[in-house]
């Protein structure tokens, strides 16, 4: 199976890593930065090119992981390439795609990629849409090939999927970051905040969110909620942040 | 070393059950609630009381474990007792037991405790506050027998670390109730992620969170953006949400 790629970002380079580790031939990498093209394709003996009328289209399946912004314009350059088609978007519409090939979809990695940092794709869930049955039937092989697990979802069911991940990784991992700049404001360990980090994250395989919260919002303790307020006052985005939330908190657990 | 505790919630479970684990001896369980003492009491050969009168004072250390806004009429009531006394709040100064003992101080786990989920103790930082070098000298061998990690930290430093863990761990846990309820109510399955979540906070063992920043804030991508507070109009809650904490990934990453 041979798959080219266009974009170099973190979501581009974890898929064509694992694309090349899972013995597929990774054919061209394609970014209008050609310095970020030549070092993934160095990583995936591919060739690095900076224009989508330099791809080989003798190929199996082209993936775009750009961002979203540049989608548009590039299926737009691409129309009428009949080359078999994806993007990893989790907000944007198949039909993006709909005039580059008959064979197009989406093939959609719910995990958060950082360039230096290898993620296990095993158990990952790639949520795939996809013009024609038998192009699905395709997409779902190289999700197998990947070690991943293939599950079908539609552009709304995507976008939501895309929402509810943002609260669920990006937004907690700035709850981490806000964490980690009080420490530092107060020379006190953020390390010592790890275990507490990895546990939070654990609780969830065993027990609901809901159920498992925790912390001085959920007991109402009023005085405490004070004192914090109090004590965040000098950083009046971090004191509405606290206060919002734990309202939010107070709120859901009397609904 | 006997131990007695006042309080028979998630952190005084924990604790009392982690004593008997590792072989000390618990005297008393003390609960306004009588049949949570006794409950608690059971699983840790202890007698279940539901007056502080009623404490044995032949013990080594008293553990109050109470909602902060208890906490100072519970320290009334053992004025003059002279027992060896520490709390487990994040948030309440070490002097709130000033009258009841010579040695008095706090012991503080960084942890979040739910009653239904055991949690391993190896790691866990218990923050440590003694009006006594000989009294903090006895704690740090209760830290030890517990298998968990001692560090010394006043009542200022303590309430710095309450709210960064407020942040790391209640409201990183809110954000997962968050995506529970966009998942449930559009019908898809919460459990996909799962992965993402534990990806998310195994990141911070190697990367701090700010270069473990993703998601369409940290990228600037305004349309997704857009797609999203649009698709969270129908619940102002989650829309504020989403756009304030948006504009602080914003603000964080240019600043």
């Amino acid at each position: 199976m041979k798959v080219s790629f266009i974009g170099s970002g973190n979501v581009a380079s974890h898929l064509a890593m694992a694309c090349k580790n899972a013995n597929l031939t990774v054919v061209d990498i394609c970014s209008v930065n050609i310095e970020h093209a030549k070092d993934l394709a160095n990583k995936c003996d591919a060739r690095a090119i900076n224009s989508v009328h330099q791809l080989n289209k003798n190929i199996d399946l082209l993936i775009i992981s750009v961002n979203d912004d540049a989608l548009t314009e590039i299926a737009h350059q691409l129309k009428n390439t009949n080359i078999p088609v994806v993007h990893t978007a989790g907000s944007v519409n198949a039909k993006v795609l709909v005039e580059v090939a008959n064979d197009y979809g989406v093939l959609y990695p719910l995990q958060t990629f950082s360039k230096s940092k290898t993620v296990e794709l095993t158990n990952v869930p790639f949520f795939v849409e996809a013009s024609t049955k038998q192009f699905e039937s395709n997409l779902a092989r190289l999700v197998e090939k990947l070690g991943a697990k293939f599950q079908v979802a539609n552009s709304e069911q995507r976008l939501h999927l895309h929402i509810a991940a943002v609260f669920a990784c990006n937004f907690s991992n700035y709850m981490y970051t806000v964490a980690k700049e009080l420490t530092d404001q107060h020379k006190l360990p953020f390390d010592a905040l790890k275990p507490l980090i990895i546990e939070t994250a654990e609780k969830i395989a065993s027990l609901s969110p809901s159920e498992a919260q925790t912390g001085p919002a959920k007991r109402h303790d009023v005085n405490t909620l004070q004192k914090h307020l109090q004590a965040l006052s000098y950083k009046p985005n971090y004191y509405e942040l606290y206060k919002l939330i734990s309202e939010e908190i107070q709120k859901n657990q009397n609904s």
